[in-house]
């Protein structure tokens, strides 16, 4: 793996840099896909689902039997384990909801901030032989959470046009009953644009490949907001002595397993820790059944040493990882420093994997140093913040001559009008 | 002004159409725009300064001199007013600062969710013979309440290479030290890429024409968030027995000046009602300078009655209007039901340039539906939700038959490896 020693400021931007994804090619599949999905709707879904996933459907949605099936299929330990994840991210999630803001800025002047559930979400979960329900969980439980009036939810079927027992089971013990067989873009234009069969959401949510991220940004600029960019999943660990080198591979090769455009980066203080690290990830990847698409994908990583712990937390901000593990000494003193990453997991028994499916955080979180800008989901992305206010004449008048001299200043005389209106009557 | 009486339920999408933007003729303009900033960074904002505005530039940044004096040229009324807005945008954003969430979701695994200052920022600003000033006030006061780290603001100059006055006061009272001369589709790609003299940021805010528009929507998918989607802005005012004409006609002229792509409807509970309006909307527009402008303006506008409350609210919510105001009985309890709005206007002396100016309450707000999924702009804008977590050895272990199960259920062993290893060393 390439390790870099104490490396100038210059050379920061090249070392944080992600895997480049070129949609350009897959750019006119996708317009063509929304545009059909939105002329042809249900027909639409039904033939692309043949063309595409070689599957013939007779229905869109899936039917009560097959969540009964579904759930005869769940072994009693996953069903346990779904309801403590559940149990854990309900009451995360559940101490995430905003109070109503309420200021008189001025006497009789009253402005409240109100979050008010988004009224219909969207979720989209990809398919593969081993489905990721636990994505399920991650969204739709927040969404009832928030109080989402309607959540739906598309995924693709397998060539028998069943959708995995998985996510059937966690989308209903999450609240979901209103599952499609949909998958890849015209998943995304069916929910932005509406079909006979699937209705029309506010907002899309979840993972997919380059079809569905690609879909979801063409919708975004349309009709409807998305969760977030979206991009190959990162972590980054910060190491100092106190770290344990096995622990810091193990985490490494967990990131490595999701794909082989994941990135794994460790940051530690010295070359020898490093070298530790390295032994650690020979040894275990020799242990693991798909060693190699682990070594192809650790290609991806880089090691980077630092002396000082200024560098290491100036580099992690820069980098803005997905998931940061922090196994340092004083870790939440150095987690107070950090202002951009996703999800943080601090100490040396909170491995990523704790947040991917127990913890009670969120797991879709912002990749590509999107985390500089965006937070993971969280109940505010289920709700909006709505403003209201109120005035009466008496605070109108007190008002009125800064709200007229801007309106004027501004040359906005029917702005100003509206005032003096209702003060001179 | 075209009215509507009881229209069913079928046409309520068209009666809540705004007007179409085509942007298909400006994107290639757009792109080309911020490729040529990208590659040639100052060079490119100098030359395009000089082909587009036709101002030669001899420096990108407004300087202390200029600062000063633009101080000189606001009178002393106007300096009150910013004084008295800029308290009352502050004292109702402060109130939004979200506090850390702290939840153990089982013994020993704490979760937190901490709101972190995005670090850098940038604001723009149109131009215009009456350049937006309390825009300024509206982005400025909440980024230093969020505590972002660097505002940077970019604005075009007259033909003189001078940036209005009134916008570099309320900048400099608002916080705002580094003004860029810069306009256009090129401030977007300058604060998204970068220049010499612009900094880079993470988010970039604020209104501006199509190319602006699209400018931000095309750095939104790369590497920079943005505000919100834009379009024009519009207003709906709710109003029965209780509302005053004279007041609803005086709220939609302020909302027609706004532009000729505004929009302003009046949902009311009876034709009479919508005839008294329309008579006050013919005497206030021939008292008003610009009555040509504000009639073609209007021409945009619909008057909906329904003779059910219901119906009001429902199609209101339908709407979602960027600015709302409820002219009714009762009308915090219309208001409760209102699930999709961007600012709420409550009663009959609350217009909305109150809002607009002064209130506290922000007007960058979503337009064109948007508000079904977008809030306005909030200190939440200025701040992304990061996560934390941290597990003990012990805590760990209780969780891990929950993690392990889930992980192998999901094929994803290296993470049922990475607890393993934790607890069985």
């Amino acid at each position: 793996m390439n390790t870099y020693i104490n490396p100038p400021r210059e050379r920061w931007a090249e070392l944080c840099r992600r895997a480049e994804q070129n949609n350009d090619l897959i750019r006119e599949r996708v317009e063509e896909i929304l545009s059909r999905v939105e002329r042809e709707r249900d027909a639409a879904l039904y033939a692309l689902a043949e063309q595409i996933d070689g599957v013939k459907l007779s229905s869109l949605r899936v039917s009560s039997e097959e969540f009964a099936e579904a759930e005869r299929k769940i072994s009693e330990d996953l069903k346990q384990a779904i309801e403590q994840a559940i149990s854990n991210i309900d009451a995360f999630h559940r101490a995430q909801l905003p109070a109503e803001v309420v200021v008189e800025t001025m006497p009789q002047v009253r402005c409240v901030q109100r979050a008010v559930p988004i009224q219909r979400v969207g979720l989209y979960i990809p398919g593969g032989t081993a489905p990721l329900f636990s994505t399920v969980l991650m969204l739709a439980v927040p969404a009832r959470v928030a109080g989402c009036r309607r959540v739906v939810l598309c995924t693709p079927t397998n060539k028998q046009g069943k959708v995995a027992a998985e996510v059937l089971y966690a989308a209903s013990r999450a609240g979901v009953e209103e599952v499609y067989k949909v998958g890849g873009a015209q998943a995304v234009a069916a929910m932005a644009f509406g079909t006979e069969s699937v209705p029309k959401v506010d907002k899309i949510f979840g993972p997919g490949n380059r079809y569905v991220t690609l879909a979801k940004q063409q919708v975004a600029t349309r009709s409807t907001a998305i969760d977030m960019p979206a991009g190959p999943s990162e972590v980054m660990v910060m190491a100092d002595g106190s770290a344990e080198p096995s622990f810091v591979a193990a985490d490494m090769l967990s990131q490595a397993e999701h794909g082989l455009d994941s990135q794994a980066m460790l940051v530690c203080c010295s070359a020898e820790f490093a070298l530790k690290v390295e032994a650690e990830l020979e040894r275990q990847m020799a242990q693991l059944s798909r060693k190699e698409y682990l070594a192809e994908s650790l290609l991806n990583s880089r090691i980077v040493v630092f002396e000082s712990k200024e560098n290491m937390i100036e580099f992690a901000n820069e980098y803005a990882a997905e998931h940061l593990i922090i196994s340092m000494e004083e870790a939440w003193a150095v987690a107070d420093q950090i202002v951009a990453a996703g999800s943080v997991f601090v100490g040396n028994y909170s491995p990523e994997s704790a947040g991917d499916y127990a913890s009670g955080t969120n797991h879709t979180l912002p990749t590509s140093a999107w985390a500089r800008s965006y937070g993971g989901v969280n109940v505010d992305s289920f709700m909006r913040k709505m403003t209201l206010q109120q005035l009466t004449q008496e605070s109108l008048a007190r008002l009125s001559p800064t709200i007229i001299t801007m309106a004027q200043a501004e040359g906005l005389e029917a702005h100003a009008a509206a005032v003096s209106i209702r003060i001179h009557p």
